[in-house]
């Protein structure tokens, strides 16, 4: 265990990277880009009395209100410039940050809805994002319904300077990443450098026990698929046949990462003669050459990086949802690094985004925004 | 990471204890006890050309062959007293002993053949192995059609000296451990001091992916259930409310363990005016106080101990299944081991068993079998 040692630096500002955010779009994000054909069926939300509406391609989602929309949202959640402020008040430098209502893109099924949506998308986080600042910086969105569409957005978005692709943690039945469906979208992004962020909670429901601990089981249910996409992309042999490749699974916790690779080393050790592909590597190598993974209060997920070896461990703030750490980022930090050795907090503050995404290893004193 | 001392130590044998391991029954273990009508619905097995079938109350399963039941078996599967020496040649002292074709009991919906099936089992595993040896003691098996039952046979069998009782990792829909139906088993197991047993793969069917990477996806498949057992034990507050109820997740590693209590903190947390019951401790806390876990090969296993201070760690050897050691016991218990503290080297071999199975904390040469 840690040594509880004495809060020596409380007072000293921590500035760390964070390998998860959010922006959130604004309502008319396409509507103001799309033909009014393909805008009317394009996600959009409506508040009712209990419940909020989404709507998209014709088809109706209810979401209990009162559920986290409403919760504290901090200043700079839909505008940019105070965005960057909040984080300085926080001590977050760059952030990646993954979609709000992008995120239900992943459900539409209709190809040329799903091509045009995610362009209006990306264009508007290249324009109101991207172009405008070099510390968040935003995943891309590519079609879940056509994989053509999906590698020629990635080169396109590669070309406007994404670093990162999203991705949803649960697919359709019959699309399941270690299917061949997927190969030329890993081609791709690869060969872009791209990292594919897989973004706990997308995809499907997330409400599956409205018993009693509920909100709590729902919260570990999310965590499942984000394990399953690893077991996949792994198993399935993606990682392996395309080494460059890197994904990160983000908002799941780290901690369990080493365990799912001593597992899946059991399986295919142990149950070698039913093993198809074999792999070049064992499963827990591909997972510690190619897999990262994000977390925001977990303890375990510093403690594991000396004892276990892996190295590919991320903090996140989650910005600027309740999961996240705004408001609280700064002691969060301190419990999560005071006593650690400098070089584990800074590969899990900095260095692993940094990595990632290819920037400088620097200081907000060093750097210019 | 562990040092990589030098083998120092390879010829010394390491004696330990199994918290995971089975009993095979033979084919008339319910027909040998059961009246003509009951036997018949009891399960039964039939190899065909391709599959072996299943006949559960006058339903069929059919189960690949080549699966794993032709797979090794060590000499000592169908037979104690050659068990025993397998045992003694692997160095394992004692072993919890799940079952085998019992296992299949959990999918009994009607009440008295549910009932009467269980009784049989455990009064088989009492007369066969745990009036017969001191050293491998199976859990019992009680109905999960009707709680009363169960909580009849758990008071049966505890007077019958047995230490632990089986119950399946999933539920039916319905009938989740986070609910009340339960509440009545959780009161009567902890009054009697029992150790619940949760077994990885128990309770739903286990291939539930038939693509490439499969056989380590399904693998990975049978984990998530033992984590959502600890998700809804924590978070719908029976172990909160039984705080002297002690729970095992066997067979499904023990390194993701910290990493769920810190998701269930942050859910806890972060979701608070969500959260119902309110719980008196954090989900880690009871965690650690109250929920083991054993595993046969994870290093992480091993490695989370210190690190994470999560010390309700227990190897296993799966006896005598394919992802067991049989065979490799002493290799593998070194890879685990060496350079490893005395401390927790002890406790992972045979402190946690001892503690949960009230056994002395005894080698061999100090105790007669």
């Amino acid at each position: 265990m840690r040594a509880a040692l004495a809060r020596r630096s409380v007072m000293t500002k921590i500035w760390v990277n964070s390998g998860d955010s959010h922006v959130m779009e604004p309502a008319d994000v396409w509507t103001a880009r799309l033909s009014a054909r393909l805008g009317a069926r394009a996600p959009r939300s409506e508040r009712g009395e209990k419940y909020e509406m989404l709507y998209i391609d014709g088809e109706r989602i209810d979401r209990q209100l009162g559920d986290f929309m409403d919760a504290m949202r901090p200043p700079g959640a839909w505008d940019l410039k105070v965005r960057l402020k909040d984080l300085d008040q926080e001590g977050v430098w760059s952030q990646l940050a993954f979609p709000s209502m992008g995120f239900w893109l992943v459900s539409i099924t209709d190809r040329e809805l799903a091509r045009e949506t995610v362009r209006a998308w990306n264009d508007w986080a290249h324009e109101e994002i991207l172009s405008k600042n070099k510390r968040v910086i935003t995943t891309a969105c590519v079609s879940t319904a056509d994989i053509d569409d999906a590698v020629a957005e990635v080169e396109r978005v590669a070309e406007l300077g994404f670093k990162a692709i999203f991705l949803p943690c649960s697919t359709r039945p019959g699309e399941e990443y270690a299917l061949d469906r997927w190969e030329p979208l890993w081609t791709a992004v690869e060969r872009a450098g791209l990292v594919l962020g897989f973004h706990i909670g997308t995809g499907a429901q997330n409400v599956v026990f409205r018993g009693p601990g509920g909100a709590v089981v729902n919260y570990m249910e999310t965590t499942y698929p984000g394990m399953r996409v690893v077991s996949h992309m792994v198993a399935g042999g993606a990682l392996d046949r395309h080494p460059d490749l890197r994904i990160l699974i983000a908002e799941g916790g780290a901690g369990w990462v080493p365990a799912i690779g001593d597992r899946m080393d059991e399986a295919y050790r142990q149950h070698g003669m039913f093993v198809r592909p074999k792999l070049s590597r064992l499963p827990s190598e591909i997972i510690r050459q190619q897999v990262y993974a994000s977390f925001q209060h977990d303890k375990s997920s510093v403690e594991i990086v000396e004892s276990t070896g892996y190295r590919n461990v991320m903090w996140g703030d989650d910005y600027p949802h309740l999961e996240g750490t705004y408001g609280h980022t700064q002691s969060t930090l301190h419990d999560l690094f005071d006593g650690v050795s400098d070089d584990i907090r800074e590969r899990v503050t900095r260095g692993t985004f940094n990595e990632l995404f290819g920037l400088p290893d620097q200081t907000p004193q060093e750097a210019a925004v």
